[in-house]
């Protein structure tokens, strides 16, 4: 069972999310044991103070080092474990599915969640194993990327997934973006569904989905093309969608 | 007043989100208005059902067109607003700081969240404005992103963020990653903090902090540097690290 502590000053935010769908089904099946802990908990000082004016000046406030510090040791002690310590901020690797597979591995995930305070430095250098971005725009704090990653990482833990879920082909698996799906009606308020996809012809119906599934990733996001291997076929099939598209 | 929808099967995940910290605050003072809307509600069949299977065959299902077409037409039928209509999933253009910027000047936003099913193709083409992705790594639904973009949204409005919050130097605004920060004690387990921050000359501890905030951007984001005009002594900062780094 993977074993995943959050350290925030909001752990209400986390009830909804974890409290639902695949990631409280993964939690009724003992595949993940969540728990959400406020780390004001573990602050020495009388006014339980876990935030300070930064040294050198300037506006906005900077966590302390102790209470988080006490936290994640307070985590470790009762584990053999030696848990992978994440931070949620803007200067940190960015998460990419490979990440999250890698991520999935490990049998005990720390997340560190500030809250537009900063971080003391000596918990970055001293505690933390990675430091994670879920991407390039500015967030309130690192609950929302603490679920996100935990999000990412426990449908890939074994029999998490039913077949319902599984069976959706993932845009980031294969390499491409997904093609176009259509569903009942096939004529809904005049707009119609591709006449192949109701042709019975499988060996069409693929071909169409493979090349739509090309053109999109084409137009869409042709960073993705460049670092894969494209069979004959599909080399053909974008040299068509170019020229159409020119 | 900003008005949010959000199209989800899974109203409850948004509760713990929507209701603490930043957003919370902002619906508080009457800056933004959310309305989670369960689009089931919406479907016209008897069994309440909204996802089918796909045309062409295949696993996996797909939502169907119908309770999201009417559920959005309700939506849009008691305001005056042109509503940017957003769909998180994977295909979408990947959200950015400047795309937050550009959401927030709208008085009206709907958000679709589907959830482990494709998304009718119809919807795509005839209901949404944007198409949106939050990164590069596979999620259960779109709700996580819904949240994401809603934060980075909602804190841009007027007035949303106190004074502890905004004056955080934003990574994404100042296009370099932030400096390291310390607080109290200067001494904590015998890791110091840096001399200079203790030092009290202001025009050293300027220079230390945005050669750090250089230093931190080339070793871990070298891409956000080669679109940043760079003043002649950041220049020479950039030259005298890249020595240091070899």
């Amino acid at each position: 069972m993977m074993k995943i502590d959050v350290l925030t000053l909001f752990p209400e935010m986390f009830e909804g999310v974890l409290g639902h769908s695949i990631l409280r089904k993964a939690a009724d099946q003992n595949a993940v044991n969540y728990n959400i802990v406020n780390f004001r908990d573990y602050a020495d000082n009388k006014h339980l103070t876990v935030d300070d004016y930064p040294y050198g000046g300037g506006a906005g406030m900077v966590l302390k080092p102790q209470p988080i510090f006490d936290a994640v040791e307070a985590l470790k002690e009762n584990t053999n474990t030696s848990p992978r310590v994440v931070l949620l901020c803007p200067q940190g690797e960015r998460l990419t599915q490979r990440k999250s597979e890698e991520l999935s591995t490990h049998d005990h995930l720390i997340f560190i969640c500030g809250h537009y305070e900063g971080y003391d430095e000596r918990i970055r250098e001293h505690v933390v194993t990675d430091e994670i971005s879920i991407g390039d725009y500015v967030l309130t704090g690192g609950e929302l990327g603490a679920m996100v990653v935990i999000d990412s990482v426990v449908r890939l833990l074994p029999d998490v997934l039913g077949n319902a879920e599984s069976h959706m082909k993932d845009s980031f698996s294969t390499g491409l973006l997904e093609h176009p799906h259509y569903t009942r009606p096939a004529d809904f308020r005049g707009m119609k569904v591709p006449d192949v996809l109701v042709s019975g012809n499988h060996r069409l119906i693929d071909d169409w989905r493979e090349k739509e599934s090309l053109k999109r990733t084409y137009m869409r996001r042709p960073d993705l093309l460049e670092n894969m291997q494209l069979t004959d076929i599909q080399k053909k099939w974008l040299d068509d969608i170019k020229k159409e598209c020119k």
